[in-house]
């Protein structure tokens, strides 16, 4: 619920590069449009200098693929176009094409909350070239930004190891729906909570929020303002502590939680905001203690992330409740996933034979790889043992040898009868979709169980161990001949 | 046009954290929201160790303020929020409350492509409490980020020195509006155009753009992909040259170049996307001049920001027109502005006598500043002299003392006489818009003209200079009372 395209009230088909529609015309022009193409979705690097990444924005995906529809006001708007002659850019007869595009192609993904590796396809989309170029913009938007975030909640969450992380950065996140996306990737990344109210309503986010300076301040004293707080809300008392000074702050917390429990309600913490959190929070939990209140959680929230959690945490910090904002929402201190969406094979038409194609480059990360893409994880019992990338049209041997796309020399073979499953499943099908996403709170919950299958080494923040991902060695073969063939390189 | 309220179907009143609905309630059930404030809306670092800061957003800031209207889904939603002890968190006569509520504020706020530097005030709202706690988030998330990207395209474009600078980021924004808020702000910031198709259709911004690797990738060879391109567009043409390799690529460009000259048409020019922009873009300039093309530009994408620009120039770099992305539209490495929302006053009733208020911090830079809070802008003939942050409630006298808020021992005396103009303008009164944002284009213009009038020192990437902003003397005595005070300290 509350894709895109309810979300917003303008046609979301003009949400694409401008390139993209000079492109389709092009294609419409020249007689392109009838050729077939494969476009894959991935990475070049995982976030943060991390060892792992955590898929997510397929649902938001689909609904833009399932909404591709241009708009009376947006033909009418591409007419106004001009090149720069001052001639109109595009036909009529190609706005008619737009008018009655069928976005009819096969796509398929890996469901949100799929941990993920440099080089793997996270989407794949196959079918007329037009759609397939329309699309490019708006899926890499979505998926790009939302796996961003899901990724960084869930090292922020295993910084908190099991303590719950609240997600507190709409102020400080990147638009409108920069804040909504965030929220929602931030749950699906592990999450327990958001200050998002309007992400709460949509996504059923539970919302969670304490009070602000300005509380305390309205009021000629902070005790007076945390007494009337716990009248209005003697359920829900999380008294913000560092308006004037922390120490008298959690003096006047506990003041007015004996007057709460009076009254038969708990105080529910405090949240530390400023100051040295590690020696502030174990002073917090000595004077909840001492006080009576063990059950009181000690909040803190202040520039968090995982690597400030985790040195919390080192220091003896006793912080129950983490509330983490703008470094989380914005997805620092990268702010973007770099995806790309590459041309793997194209086709003269839905019976012809495919024919692979590789873009070049001097950084060998930025050479794409041909083919229909798929990956396989093989497991043990363990947890994950690696995964090959394959390619559908030549498929995996029984026993398949994986390529270091990197370095071509390190090569693992792989047992028959290892157990395996295939990441991308189908999601769109003739543009007919044929996969229903889940809940939010399974893609919630199949982040923690696949986390859980990897080794600690993959999680660890500095220099994480690198989880085994390679070519399957035919399609690595064949790469390396189409890219020597394109350099002209003797071979 | 295409503020949010436009955009997006759902109602933008939940777009606010949490627990400003848990104090508005608080205020409500206490009494407290009959209570009047004054809140500023500054920040306290200018982005990317810079000298100076664009504000931007503050059409879309109006909006939220003049729609700020609980639907019913809303509230019936609200209603089903429980605290910790299970029962509603909301009586429902506050719901009632919030569905006929009143925003009757007065809204002031420095327009749109202002320049502006840390502690002085953006926007200030004044009125009753809970519209002016309710606004602290959404005016946040608009300010905060819409100003961090007009301040990126600003350095951007300051770095080009006049080239054309063109907005290429959708693709790894933020979310969906993070997109469309990114290139309103870099347009506003400065930048000619965006690749953002529907930010061009909704902010009149000029869309832009030239084709992606994969048009040349669909067809057998490079120089055919660009033939059929230039048969279908003919006066659009710029070739990404770097599919298979730069140079071979500007080759085919010029061939094409050819094609196009004899059927009446100009070639726009090349794009290189990879590679040592410096050496190719000489190389480039130097193949189109040889076969007769002086005015076809060099365009380059990769990862730009002004620093490489900068540097690009630095190093002989022949490229005429910019295109950036990523760390435009994600204003890296910052992510977000870290702006804030601070109660400066406080006082029982519209009626009553205004109270300081002040919030310490240890760090000196959080301490806020008391008052309804105004910035003069003072000018000689060079161009801007200072700016004096003053509280409206004792103004400020005709040759008045600025003293610096982070050495008090610096002071300085400013002439009477002195041209100057109060940054801040009336938005609303009494919750009635009095102000009518500019076009887009003349906040483009000031933010050209502001910049300007500032010292290139002020402009510069390196250890810029600091524009000289204080505190009017008597508003720093003022808080520095009430900081003494709140601290219990001997004075």
């Amino acid at each position: 619920m509350s894709v895109p395209s309810q979300l917003y009230r303008p046609s979301l088909a003009l949400l694409t590069d401008y390139y993209e529609l000079t492109m389709a015309y092009a294609a419409w022009k020249s007689g392109a449009a009838a050729k077939q193409a494969s476009f894959t979705l991935s990475f070049r690097s995982n976030p943060f200098h991390g060892g792992f990444t955590v898929a997510a924005g397929l649902e938001h995906a689909m609904d833009l693929v399932s909404h591709l529809r241009f708009s009376d006001e947006d033909l009418a708007w591409l007419a106004t176009q001009a090149g720069a002659d001052g001639a109109p850019l595009f036909e009529a007869g190609f706005l008619d094409a737009l008018r009655t595009l069928e976005v009819d192609v096969d796509v398929d993904a890996v469901p949100e909350g799929t941990v993920v590796f440099p080089t793997e396809p996270l989407v794949r989309v196959t079918g007329p070239v037009i759609p397939c170029m329309l699309l490019e913009t708006p899926l890499l938007a979505v998926v790009n930004f939302q796996t961003l975030v899901a990724t960084k909640a869930a090292r922020v969450c295993l910084a908190a190891g099991g303590d719950p992380v609240l997600e507190f950065g709409l102020r400080r996140a990147q638009g409108i729906d920069g804040g909504l996306a965030a929220s929602r990737a931030a749950y699906v990344g592990g999450c327990a909570a958001t200050s998002n109210t309007l992400a709460a309503r949509l996504y059923g986010i539970p919302g969670k929020g304490t009070h602000a300076h300005s509380w305390v301040m309205l009021h000629a004293g902070e005790r007076e303002a945390f007494l009337e707080y716990a009248k209005a809300m003697p359920a829900n008392c999380v008294f913000l502590v560092d308006t004037y000074g922390s120490l008298d702050g959690i003096r006047n917390a506990v003041e007015v939680g004996r007057w709460l429990r009076e009254h038969g309600h708990d105080l529910l913490g405090v949240r530390l905001d400023s100051g040295d959190l590690a020696w502030l929070s174990i002073q917090a939990r000595r004077m909840l203690d001492e006080a009576g209140f063990p059950r009181a959680a000690v909040y803190a929230s202040n520039e968090l992330d995982e690597i400030i959690i985790q040195s919390l945490k080192d220091q003896g910090a006793r912080i129950g409740v983490w509330g983490v904002g703008t470094r989380l929402v914005t997805g620092q201190d990268d702010g973007a996933l770099g995806g790309v969406y590459k041309l793997g094979a194209v086709r003269a038409s839905a019976d012809a034979r495919w024919e692979h194609r590789v873009k070049v480059s001097e950084q060998a990360a930025k050479t794409t790889i041909p083919g229909l893409l798929q990956v396989r994880r093989f497991s043990g019992p363990q947890g994950f043992l690696a995964d090959v990338v394959y390619d559908e049209l030549t498929g995996l041997p029984a026993s398949p040898v994986m390529v270091d796309p990197l370095d071509p020399t390190r090569r693992r073979q792989l047992a028959e009868g290892t157990p395996a499953e295939d990441l991308l499943v189908p999601v769109f099908r003739g543009g007919r979709q044929v996969y229903r996403p889940p809940p939010l709170d399974a893609a919630r919950a199949r982040t923690q169980a696949q986390l859980a299958r990897f080794h600690a080494g993959v999680k660890r923040f500095v220099n994480p161990h690198q989880f085994p991902v390679g070519l399957e060695r035919e399609l690595h073969d064949l790469r390396t001949e189409l890219v020597l063939a394109a350099r002209g390189a003797p071979i």
